[in-house]
């Protein structure tokens, strides 16, 4: 029975026979035995084996190169060196794959791109071992927080042939072969229509919170940009709640709550893994954490932050006025610098918004929310929706939707309409705020970019 | 402040003051007051309310009609009546938005058809609403199974370029526009290769077990078959753990205890919604379950099965001799008759698995193993990998696949390389057989099948 190196270091007491099965990291001989750092990728720490020269297996220890997969059967005994509480003092040794010299992941630094042509072998190195299993604990919180709160999971599809955000950009999904004249034909298509990936669940996931009061998405959503930066990934996953029987301050208590209950989570509950990115990723981090976990989310409308903008003595990329968007740098002016909080900017300009929206009795903005956090700006956006036929038929028509294709999602605002609202959380794009890693081809575990598909 | 149904409804103590918000199921006027059953979609159970005439917001109670939102704010008190413990006794009343009398889910049966081709709509039924519930505490479930056992879980990616199974049947992604000619030329494509929608994340989910050592997978796959069929979904979740230093019997114990905690958790925490799949669809259903929640699973070899189906007096659709798959109707007559007990077959012919299954020593069969249940047949499948480098070579060509696309997977077998092993559940399929619902497009939010590609 072989036991996680993650639990054998838990361990409350020392253990007569115990098993571990792993990789090497390193290993030293000397004459009359062998230290071993072995890992398995349950937690960060590796088990430190003491090998001593004739114990059953040794004759291979030779073969026990980095990389190698070995098996160790010993004693959990209180360790002498420092740093670790235990190690283990083997009394058998087992090769189990061998590692060739020619591994690629021997010790020493590897640069991001270096490690990006080898990601079937990188969650092998303590960084990329970080990520992934920070990646599932971040998945497991966003869980836990809405099945807390009694929200229902539901799956919106991935193949659609709607266009939530209006935006195009979106990959196409066919089953025509290409070099046949019918592949123009769509009727002719599996679906007997064009049809896409998906860019958000948000539509579909209306249809459920006006039937099951609460509800979130979580799940895989694409964009075929032609973008290579260290922000854009064409698949990433997107955690999308809707709430029925709310307005945009339901929905800013709601994502304010959400995004800190997630960094305290991640400070809290990460099996030492955190240190590693805060020693070589960002000396910053923790203290960033920190700041969004305990700090108050300020509240300020659109307009209020364009003219404290205005009024500051920033020199900035992009112009600001009435009516823009807001850039990466306003946001960070605003939340780092202004406020020294994290801030909730609502009341956007419609202009600069989706039709589904809810517009103010102004007429000029729509109920619109984006949540800013230091290092990175926007981290969430969403709204209250708008929860009236008339006025969401004029935005759609506004929009120059086609109108036929939007005849379910219209009745929803028909049938028992009500307030409603949500957000959406880039998935990666919060890993990467919680552990600093810089390019989201980092955090993702096979990343899909312009040109890249491999694995 | 709101409070849902199914919370209220959980009351230990009378209140004084409490609001929900939901949608009327049914009214029944007299004249000095109305009867709302009304529903939020938190729970199956109705929140019975008393409004008394003239109360506020009682003028508009004849546009209360089935499918309005409405909102009450009143006295929770103990219920005269039986079948529920509280009813509201209102206070006040509020129209939130009408269902004018063209709402289709009036009082009476539909046909799933019927409600397919609403499926914006069909939450708010009773059985659509149960259906939707139990999906997203399955999907709890499985992530609590593997969060208790010291699995991460793992994005593996939608889009790729590798066919894990070799079975074609793909969908291909693209930005090209298909009216023009250099749609034949994947080079210029987004990813300048030819890319498709994944039918496994297994391939990937290796990369990851040999070096996190348990891991999972739950997300979206394909499959471009043109089957019409109440069992074939264009777009289906599929969760697929992998374990490292693991063989068959490991995985076998494996997947007999997620199997069993799955359905026990469905019969132990559905809060009301099982009973209606009991009342309403499938009479067996609680002790069909029970059967495979209690029963010790058989385990029986591939070559054990076939005589045991050629000794039997059964008359089959399907010939059997050794060397032919099995059909649905054979492992069903295994759990079914034979054994009276849910099944594991194990040890297949090599020819009828994929090149990823380990040869064992006889030369002829693999280390793949399915799971049979009552009413359904195979609930899981799954195998050891072959983890010997030169073996799974010769398994690739004798498959005809392209090695250059597959080195990566390869190079699990060359550094560190372990004995591995890991099953995929089918996640629609598990929903069908724990709710006993008969049609895969009506436990699917929006379900994708050739033709339909709606919402």
């Amino acid at each position: 029975m072989r036991t996680l190196i993650k639990n054998a270091l838990k361990s409350e007491t020392a253990s007569d026979s115990l098993t571990i099965k792993g990789w090497v990291r390193t290993r030293r001989d000397s004459k009359a035995f062998s230290f071993l750092e072995i890992n398995d990728g349950s937690c960060m720490a590796n088990m430190q084996v003491v090998a001593d020269a004739g114990i059953p297996g040794y004759d291979q220890v030779s073969q026990m190169t980095t990389g190698a997969a070995v098996g160790v059967t010993g004693q959990l005994i209180e360790s002498p060196g420092k740093g670790q509480k235990w190690e283990l003092h083997a009394s058998s040794i087992q090769l189990i794959g061998e590692a060739p010299a020619d591994f690629p992941l021997q010790k020493k630094g590897h640069s991001p791109e270096f490690l990006r042509s080898i990601a079937h072998l990188r969650p092998r190195t303590n960084l990329y071992g970080a990520t992934f299993r920070m990646r599932s604990r971040l998945a497991r919180a966003i869980h836990r927080f809405f099945d807390e709160r009694d929200f229902t999971y539901v799956h919106t599809p991935i193949i659609t042939a709607s266009d939530c955000e209006g935006a195009g950009e979106m990959f196409r999904v066919t089953t025509l072969d290409p070099a046949k004249a019918e592949a123009q034909k769509f009727e002719n298509d599996f679906f007997q229509k064009s049809s896409y990936l998906t860019v958000s669940g948000q539509l579909e996931g209306e249809t459920f919170a006006t039937a099951l009061s609460n509800i979130y998405t979580f799940g895989p959503t694409f964009r075929a940009e032609n973008s290579n930066t260290s922000r854009h990934a064409a698949e990433f996953w997107m955690v999308e709640p809707e709430i029925a029987f709310a307005d945009l301050n339901d929905d800013m208590d709601l994502a304010e709550e959400f995004v800190q209950y997630l960094v305290k989570d991640a400070l809290e509950n990460n099996e030492g893994d955190l240190e590693i990115f805060a020693k070589f990723v960002d000396k910053g981090l923790i203290e960033r954490l920190e700041f969004v976990a305990n700090k108050p989310f300020v509240r300020c409308s659109y307009t209020e932050a364009v003219d404290i903008l205005l009024a500051s003595e920033e020199k900035f990329d992009y112009p600001v006025e009435w009516g823009v968007n807001l850039q990466s740098e306003h946001e960070r002016y605003l939340t780092e610098v202004h406020f020294k909080s994290p801030v909730t900017v609502y009341n956007y300009p419609k202009d600069v918004k989706p039709f589904y929206m809810r517009l103010n009795d102004d007429g000029k903005t729509v109920t619109a929310m984006d949540l800013l956090v230091p290092g990175i700006g926007e981290i969430i956006g969403g709204a209250q929706r708008e929860e009236r036929y008339d006025q969401l038929l004029a935005n759609m028509k506004a929009h120059d939707l086609n109108i036929d294709d939007y005849n379910w999602y219209l009745e929803l605002r028909k049938y028992g309409s009500c307030p409603h609202a949500g957000f959406g959380l880039g998935f990666e794009r919060m890993l990467m705020f919680i552990t600093g890693m810089k390019n989201i081809r980092d955090v993702i575990p096979f990343a899909r970019t312009p040109g890249n598909c491999e694995f």
